[in-house]
């Protein structure tokens, strides 16, 4: 289904009526049409996504927008790595078509004033410690796809909760678009690939392969069948004794409702974020039975 | 632009799966795709309605679903007129082309977690009254326009403040399809057309046109120069003296912001919910400056 494509030939795109345009003479070309939704500062997982894309679709599309509204105001919005450039270089030796990167002025434009939410997923895990973060992204995902209209949309499992909300607003809302999660992508001491690892001091990158392990160790004693909260309470207690200096929540939830689950359930996953110097670092995994 | 059409031709759709699939043959023709979203109780309102989409599309899709949603505990879902054999009959004769009829599970199955909302546009006038019903309505509405994906959508003024909301989440969503709004079908002595209109006694029938009548003449003094919330509190004590049990609101607004008014302005209108025996009615009216 792949079409070829010379390197060298990424387009950019920043306004709504020119993306709108190209999608269409795609569309009318009979092409099928991916979007993998980004903040920018592309690494390996962006790449897997882009991979994954590339394979089941003739166009890719990868948005580029730093989302404000995502962002706490104790956040990192401004310091978000930023470096286009780069990003569109990544973009080109990665066979994508056309970069769209839209402004924030356009995304949110005077009066700007609807929200979407999933209250009960966004409100849990990261959502309390990031108050107001699941709506932004809510938000900006669905504006996305419909700016975009793609036939799939390509996000990483990193962002588990992200994952589950953004599924469960396409299947609410009836957006006519298949989302696809994309396994994440680990440096070869297991830390999951993730922008905010550049963050992270020496020492700290030492210490950080131990969110993984602690994740892993969990899962295979429950896989196995420990008691779930006592197996999590010593994964907690491991990533403190490792150094990091506090655990948001480590805990096994249901996939679709991120419920805590005190029993075995084939639909579990556990779920972590952890602090590690001023970094806040989050992992997740299956769990195999 | 209209295609002919003969009647007892009205097709019937209850699931998604098929209105897709009907509504994607008419795109692969080319045709034009009009969507007039309603509660059912179809009366000459809703036929203004379907007359400018029939009017500006190939095909007119009505749907009818008394949402849940946007009804409060104490309000009258349950009583809501429900007659889907002479809906149907008004449809056929209104040459649409397909009733869309979807049931709650089906619109809101089990898990389903995701609400639109426009906290600013949809807290305010009669959403003060009505906590959560504008979150309802935005999010149906949403649903409804990613099922059909049509390239219009039809709206009656009567429901001046779902209207703007509506434009709103169109845009600030970046929904592709155009939101037009109809103007208000009226009795010979001047009352809104309303479903509602069937729960007034005679004795109240006969006082409802009051409400017109006290917008038009706040709204004709107002064009000429009277003092704004003078004008409008005496049409507030106008319908209490004709019998109106309370005024919830009635306020020169901003049309876009709905935002309280104190001086004139060319985008403005003035909005109206008031009670009689146990009826509320709505109304509204522009300002000709």
């Amino acid at each position: 289904m792949t079409k070829s494509r010379s390197e060298g030939s990424l387009t950019t795109v920043r306004g709504l009526a020119a993306l709108r345009a190209r999608v269409a003479e795609w569309r009318l070309a009979g092409e099928i049409i991916a979007l993998v939704p980004t903040m920018g500062a592309l690494h390996e997982g962006h790449g897997a996504l882009m991979a994954a894309a590339r394979k089941a679709s003739d166009r890719v599309i990868v948005s580029i927008f730093v989302n404000p509204t995502q962002f706490g105001p104790s956040e990192d919005f401004a310091a978000y790595p930023r470096d286009e450039a780069a990003d569109a270089a990544f973009l080109d030796a990665a066979g994508v078509d056309l970069l769209y990167a839209p402004s924030a002025d356009a995304m949110y434009p005077e009066g700007f004033a609807t929200l979407v939410s999933v209250p009960e997923l966004g409100g849990v895990l990261c959502g309390t410690e990031r108050s107001g973060h699941f709506d932004g992204v809510a938000t900006v995902v669905t504006k996305l796809i419909n700016q975009v209209t793609p036939d799939a949309a390509y996000f990483g499992e990193k962002d588990y909760q992200q994952l589950v909300i953004i599924r469960r607003v396409v299947l609410d809302l009836d957006l006519p678009v298949r989302v696809e999660g994309v396994a994440t992508v680990r440096a070869s001491d297991g830390l999951a690939i993730s922008s905010r690892n550049a963050y992270l001091g020496a020492k700290e990158r030492a210490i950080a392969p131990a969110l993984y392990v602690a994740l892993k160790d969990a899962a295979q004693r429950i896989g196995a069948g420990a008691e779930i909260e006592g197996a999590c309470a010593e994964a907690r207690a491991a990533l403190i004794a490792v150094g990091f200096s506090s655990v948001d929540y480590l805990q096994y939830v249901d996939v679709a409702s991120l419920e805590p689950l005190a029993t075995q359930d084939r639909s579990a996953r556990i779920l972590a974020a952890a602090h590690l110097g001023r970094v806040r670092l989050i992992d997740n995994v299956a769990i195999k039975n």
